[in-house]
């Protein structure tokens, strides 16, 4: 049975949930919390990271894919409808592009430090966030949310003129960070356009759905309409 | 005309020459030293940094390409023979996991201290190697090694039974690591019978010819038959 090992608030885990969900690929799933043991994880990732997706090609075998690119890939590889990568060569190096902006550089500047200390130190039971690591992430998230901004101003979805694996990177980040109200989306209009059309997906609702023991979610966080 | 903007001895930047010159891709080489402004990468790469390349697709037009996974894909998909990527979604899904492996945990893991303080400082003028920093990276290296040794005990090349980019990544941080002789060959048998056959392939040379001014290369680096 496919089944993709990953942390429901790790949003590198929500990019391929997402990635998942667009294709209207069925899976079992598979969660861990930060605070359990790695030792499954490590049986099917040496790097221990999640997520990972243990697939039954339709050529037969088992094999569990890791990191997130390479799930990326993999799954478009393996089930190119709906593509979810340009036609194009160029179209694709821009995307690729963007998708490394998200993981190697959104994420340790950013998810790492905002979501880290709202959500994860939560469920660690590592106590409050560190405000100076939260003043550290939010100067730097205001620049990402800028550049953002900028994308969907110029373009219809981030890499171009149709939604692609970029977008659903972007927006797993950033449902992270609007559940702990850290987005000020009034400040970005083109932005928020943006991230109201791909909220309203039906591949985005089992997101919205869930919550953080002890942590609300900002009282937008699942309104379409926000 | 066909550029690379790289650094020598940045492995990151190593990893994408070796795919061009495995390829027989000409390009002219835009070389960026640690202490240069960094405008002239920015106005190419808004993530600022290196390898990028500019390339002119045989479809028409400019594209400038960065990170070195989305360079590395650009290019199988744009230049596809010789091939450096496995014939299958499976074997394509390891050679993916290995190279993710080098840039998210080798890179930050071992090159980020050793190449750092043994060249990068050097080249930077920023004094002696750390030795705390040295320690950290060492111990950490030969845990490394022993992974790469027990995927060259059981595999011809590191991802299956040919030679791939995940071969090509691995050879690059190797080559800045065993320019400083940080590498106890003699414990890694299995890998360093891979590492003499990758480094005998043309497309090293270049990489060996090299030099960083006042740090001398370890006797074996450019000998064959080390």
């Amino acid at each position: 049975m496919r089944t993709l090992l990953h942390s429901p608030f790790d949003p590198i885990s929500r990019q391929v949930r997402l990635i998942l969900y667009e294709k209207n690929i069925t899976f079992q799933s598979r969660e861990f919390h930060p605070l359990d043991q790695k030792d499954d994880i490590l049986a099917v990732n040496p790097a221990g990271t999640l997520p990972v997706l243990i697939d039954e090609p339709p050529t037969g075998g088992e094999i569990a894919v890791s990191p997130t690119n390479a799930i990326a890939e993999y799954l478009e590889e393996a089930y190119p409808l709906p593509a979810l990568m340009p036609a194009t060569s160029a179209g694709r190096a821009e995307m690729r592009r963007l998708n490394a902006w998200f993981c190697d550089k959104f994420a340790p500047e950013i998810s790492s430090y905002l979501t880290y200390e709202f959500i994860e130190k939560r469920l660690k039971r590592l106590g409050q966030p560190d405000t100076e690591r939260l003043r550290a992430g939010q100067k730097l998230l205001d620049w990402h949310l800028d550049y953002i901004n900028y994308l969907c101003e110029h373009r219809s979805w981030l890499a171009g003129n149709k939604m692609t694996i970029a977008d659903l990177y972007c927006a797993a980040h950033l449902s992270c960070l609007d559940y702990c109200d850290l987005i000020q989306w009034r400040n970005y209009n083109f932005a928020k356009e943006w991230y109201a059309k791909i909220k309203s997906r039906p591949s985005f609702k089992p997101l919205l759905l869930e919550r953080v023991p002890g942590l609300p979610a900002a009282r937008h966080y699942d309104n379409l309409d926000f």
